[in-house]
């Protein structure tokens, strides 16, 4: 009989951000002249910088003439960008990654949802909680979470490893083995960081346990500190137990150009088999490559004027991020984050839920932000901020914080 | 235990399109000078036409600048592209389709494979034999397929419906009740079509029997004759029944640029689960939308010059299939597609496998083609030519072959 698949049926009401998005519509139906300032959902606000508009219309220019147009791209990524990444994400890190274990895609996001499919379906994953809703909203999908409970917002059969201000939002090594362990830095939401020594630990540990790490360093271009890893193949043993995804949606505002890519190394296996083979696979049979264009411009992120200005763009979020943690700590806030990244996490005042601190924000300041919540339980009676805004709509709405 | 996915090591081999390729790869390597004319792959060799680069530049522009800039795109597609979709492919044909029942994505591949993931595990499909290989493997990787026979190719939880030369490579009702149809016109690989009448029977048996179809209709443009309908949505009763897949790939040259849709009409239900609503969903979790920049370059397509100049294209391609049809006829190869669709089917001589051909082909005429066996078992013995190469390849391609 035709059904539909019972597994997505499970997914408990829409995803955060859809949420978030209908009560402000809702809010701006109701209050039209309302001037809402979004540090909600992490969309940049900059421009592209010159570098990539240059190589976007250099590319698109070839597509006009027949000796230079492009056709179907390589499943895997043109070499003039696996090449790239790997020597400057990779080698100039003393990180032994060869480009063709680079995997371009359209994006983080879409690479953090279909990673789980080249898993059996019976592997465990482990989570940190609060956490980005995609890894677990896929494994549901995939009938891997067991059974939801309302009360408490989890599934059974996923490790949650909290991560909240007593352990400095970064999550212990779980008591329960996972086979699938997801970490995200520096963090969303919490813009929390990890050592190099504490990430080795991990490393350590899903080798010692035959796991493999899933590391969404999608915003490491926020790293400020030295001692932060900017990739996980900074640490020792890393090419047998870690799959790493990266994004060029942050670091050069790419959220609405649609480029990233993952890296599985050879040597990493489930059980004997590569798993390299088996993303390559996935990739062949069910993606056609990103556009000429787009890797034209992911390319151009790397060269040294590209490099330079998105420094500077960088730079200009991270104002945002100090300004908020600054304003925030003089209203009476306990915040952390903000520092290696561009989310500032912030306590709720007076033990409100983080829905009521969304809809007071909201109706009081016209600002909307992300409930802590919604990332999961550890995520209750926090709030997120974003760095993202332009200086002038950030600025006013820390005026308007400060003035509740 | 931590395990690879299971059913993707009951993949038989790799892609169709990767073994040709190495193939080729391996001839040049041995033969350096040899001077390979390719009319294997389905990838279009025109530059993009005029109003597409100029909407390309604009939207580039519009991307350096705050004002205009875009970040994320709305999951299922940008307003302007959904509705200028609906009134020239669906209103303008008599299709009863609204905006938001189309959802724009980055081709028609990863539709073609993501799309069995919103039915249960226990559907079973249906596809036509020879067939598009992406509609097989992705239900094979999602564990739908049963075990494969090696001797005849064929998968045990698979029904297959040949298309052969006595049914006109148009296939009949299934004996066995399928849940899941998946029917390509113009087809790929035969070139062959279906009436409207003959689709309408299709359209009354899947709403007779519950099921639906997955209709990809990636090669639209290509239809010349009045009869050929160009949507399934033109049948009476489509909506409870169809979902529709297209490209811009073949008709607007777009392999490159990558952008597609598939419409879900909200009635289309499956044990009473809206199909539209899961597949926003999964848009929603695992996707983040087409970039701005190439939903221009797809509305642009829909302009009076760009309808104009994609006409040229498609007419220059279609030129090619007509001078291989007449070729190999007058060579006495038996021939048939190429008229409604830019494949052309042909009958290898002297019973001849659809590889040894291929190696004939590629060793006595440098031509590279595809072997019909490749497509499915009722393939054997035949051979796809595509026609988008240019004239001056095609025209060399065919003077090679008739010499054989």
């Amino acid at each position: 009989m035709l059904r539909a698949n019972q597994d997505y049926l499970k997914l408990p009401g829409s995803y955060l951000f859809s949420t978030i998005g209908k009560k402000q519509r809702e809010y701006k139906a109701a209050h039209p002249d309302a001037n809402i300032i979004s540090l909600g959902i992490g969309d940049v606000t900059q421009p592209l910088v010159p570098a990539v508009i240059d190589a976007l219309h250099k590319a698109v220019d070839e597509m006009a003439v027949r000796e230079s147009f492009h056709g179907y791209a390589p499943d895997l990524g043109y070499d003039f960008l696996r090449n790239t990444i790997a020597e400057h994400d990779y080698k100039a890190r003393g990180c032994d990654i060869a480009a063709d274990e680079i995997f371009v895609s359209d994006g983080a996001k879409g690479d953090c949802g279909n990673i789980q499919e080249i898993f059996e379906k019976d592997v465990k994953v482990a989570v940190c909680d609060p956490v980005y809703p995609v890894y677990v909203d896929t494994n549901v999908m995939a009938g891997r979470t067991g059974t939801y409970d309302e009360k408490t917002g989890t599934w059974s059969d996923v490790i949650y490893m909290p991560c909240t201000a007593e352990n400095g939002f970064s999550p212990e090594l779980p008591k329960e083995t996972p086979d699938l362990i997801y970490l995200c830095f520096p963090n969303n939401p919490t813009g929390a960081t990890i050592t190099k020594d504490a990430l080795q630990k991990w490393v350590d540990y899903a080798n010692e346990k035959g796991a493999v790490i899933v590391y969404d360093a999608a915003y490491e271009a926020y790293i400020t500190e030295k001692e932060i890893p900017h990739s996980i193949y900074e640490c020792d043993g890393a090419r047998t137990c870690a799959i790493e995804i990266r994004s060029f949606s942050k670091n050069a505002g790419f959220t609405g150009v649609r480029l990233g890519f993952t890296v599985i190394p050879k040597e990493l296996k489930a059980d004997g088999v590569a798993l390299h083979s088996l993303w390559a696979r996935r990739h062949g049979t069910k993606y056609n490559g990103a556009p000429y264009i787009i890797q034209r411009a992911g390319e151009a992120v790397y060269t040294e004027a590209g490099q330079t200005q998105i420094k500077e763009q960088v730079a200009y979020y991270m104002k945002n991020a100090a300004d908020i943690r600054t304003a925030l700590s003089e209203a009476g806030y306990t915040v952390s984050g903000g520092v290696n990244a561009p989310y500032i996490w912030l306590r709720t005042p007076e033990d409100m839920t983080s829905w009521e601190f969304f809809d007071l924000l909201l109706e009081k300041a016209n600002v909307v932000g992300t409930p802590g919540s919604g990332f999961g339980p550890s995520g209750e009676h926090y709030f997120r901020l974003t760095a993202f805004g332009t200086h002038e709509n950030t600025a006013e709405a820390l005026r308007r914080i400060k003035a509740i």
